[in-house]
């Protein structure tokens, strides 16, 4: 039977202090409610931590025996200290897999792994989404039928600056006329990176089982199955064939 | 416990049937030799077809009983019959993994799927190869350190007529001063496909245990864990949002 | 002062013919009227081609003096034939353009190149579009502001089976609640290749001044600019290092 | 007639103060001797800069009549500041072109817009290198023919920590046994990115006409011709469509 995957859940939980709304929503914060989603599955072995944490709860060791990290923040990234972005970026790149939702899109360690600006347009008005499966072939879509409809949600919307995603999963519709690049795919290093639209903190939207059901998806995705032997280096090394001596 | 996968070997089993040498190499044929290694892992299931049978042994029944099919030919690509090349491409475009092996590059399959010639240089001196890995976040490379050497090899060089890969796994480097994207990935519908140099019928590649792991692992890769509810359809379909009349 | 972009624009040119809302729309046919709105740039040398000429007008010298081939086709895809398409696949791969406009998604050629299925949804009521710019680095996208609105469009949407873009250029959203991948560019051999969703027989797409300026610039990126001292070759070739001799 | 390209040419020039070697082969540093060569191109306006000069040379006057930047660095990327950084960053997503010549690989601006470690393995000896061209169908590998030969080159080897290419254009063979990606392309943002691996402080590269010609193809290739109006904007925006009131 395999290792089961250790999971972080990772949220800023700071409307969950502040926001009565969101309190309805999320009684133990975001984190919390995924966590017990997460955690129901048996393959999975679930954590989480939050900003107010010392090291924001992600320390080196934290990290070493995490899989794969989902990432929610939105009112505080600039709160998030240097040396944990540095140490995410570093397990990233050395496997880890990243999953940012919704408003992580500007998170610090999201930008870092992109190299651009992350910005979008958007609108919080609760109209309608709808988000459709556009790459069938990839397992993150698995079981959710041709799309999700959302009937309340914030919109997000085009252009959304990040690099070209290495596959797009999701383009989302939205009531007031505009579309979005709602699930996509990159790899930086060693480690897969999910990012998805959905996850306001009052609309409930970690309530709803297709939501649930592609980051669950997504979280065996990201997982590393890759080859370990081979890392980035900066080491000099001897040659593998015979060389001239040099004149 | 998962289901096993269900692999189909093909050959088109012509070098075998008169060449000494390759009969010497690969007594029982090539997909024999892949099909006993294969099939010793127990989340295989595993069985052969060749050229000389009916319908090339790849009838309907069979492919919708196939997961991941292996391709191997040289001499006699153009005796594939069209409904042959037409089923498999449907059965890759709704899921089947398809697993493309060293001359392979030519059959009518692996071109109807690139859409390009395929085309490529090459030299049968024997020569020694070093496949290096440059993708070790892919499940594919694992298992085999940083590279694989081959000391007596068919040359396959640059520039290799193929669409950009999704991900380029290998690149081969050859004694006699060429290079080659050795090992490669795309998807076509909901099929996953790779490419993979190894595997004359002389030069004894198939009973390398590191290309036979990489072999395995492209099998484990291939199978589709995708989204069956969504597929490619013609179908007129009607609104999801109420649409005023038409003038 | 660089040379004229010699420009073949093909239309299967039926519905002009039978179709008398086809005819109002488009008295010359299709083609006529993007010949037009081409041949007023100094840059372009435009011709047209029809499926009713002998060989579709599209001999071996006709594709051997055109830049960039345009493609309109919807009732008759079929009647192409198998050495038009043959021809036509061979100067792409050598380097010729092909943009592929609207229902030319089912075309052979498109088929062909693309190596799936290019299967779409679809629903042909006048409902409202809007083509959103998802790659402003792109230069199809320059000079048409952040959308192109049309009014009254056939809707084609998701799942649309092609290979995953090189560079996704416009996503569309539709009154419905679909959306579509509607501007997309892939490689094949040395040709560079553009979807464009726009262009519907009665729907007047062809005189929209975004949709036309749109084509124009696709026009001048699909020229070829590349190397064409590296071609698809099967030939042998000598070592440039001295090897061993073999034993 | 087109307005030319204006280029920076951004040097950190530190070898050339302190090692005779160096010294020798670019007498007035390897910026003037890139400059002067792309100088002689009447579509070219070209200036340089150094890492000493007052905020490098880059100040956001300067970048701002920066179409295209060439960047080379080695013994100094820790001093380069952080508002430079940030600055070039800003500019590249606006639409600015970078190629990042040899050791830029580990460039704080090119590892920011990779998002990765950017390490690789290396061997200074003097070995033989060729660059084979992987993809005709790209205007940065015109007029090159099939390879570029270096007799005597740094080795740079894989695994090449960056993003999976957008396209890659070169692959190296190495005398000693090594690969190595040695030419790629990314977007970020509106801004086009080219790595190229030659290009060495002592021998002699920037002198030899086939380097030279590919680095004047990629300055063409990297000037923005995509969409000004579409930009990464953090904006609040209306709906396009009516909206319900929201209960």
């Amino acid at each position: 039977m395999p290792e089961s995957i250790r999971v972080m859940v990772w949220n800023e939980a700071r409307h969950e202090k502040t926001n009565p709304a969101a309190r309805r929503v999320y009684p133990q914060g975001m984190h919390a409610a995924l966590a017990a989603h997460l955690g129901a599955d048996p393959g999975l072995s679930v954590r989480t931590a939050t900003l107010d944490e010392p090291e924001h709860g992600l320390t080196e060791a934290v990290l070493a025996e995490t899989d794969v990290l989902l990432w929610w923040g939105h009112l505080a990234h600039e709160e998030v200290a240097d040396a944990v972005v540095d140490r995410v970026q570093r397990r990233v790149l050395d496997g880890m897999g990243l999953i940012a939702l919704h408003s992580a899109h500007l998170s610090r360690i999201f930008r870092r792994l992109m190299g651009t600006s992350c910005m979008l347009r958007w609108r919080e008005h609760g109209e309608k989404e709808r988000l459709w499966v556009v790459d069938p072939a990839h397992p993150i879509t698995r079981g959710i039928g041709a799309f999700i409809e959302l009937p309340e949600t914030e919109m997000y919307g085009e252009f959304f600056d990040v690099p070209e995603p290495e596959k797009l999963l999701f383009v989302s519709w939205f009531q007031g006329g505009d579309v979005f690049r709602s699930g996509a795919v990159w790899t930086r290093g060693k480690g897969r990176i999910f990012y998805f639209r959905p996850g306001h903190e009052t609309f409930p939207q970690f309530h709803n089982p297709q939501v649930l059901r592609v980051i669950r998806n997504a979280v065996f995705w990201a997982r590393f199955r890759g080859n370990p032997e081979v890392f980035a280096s900066g080491d000099e090394v001897p040659p593998l064939e015979p060389l001239p001596e040099r004149g």
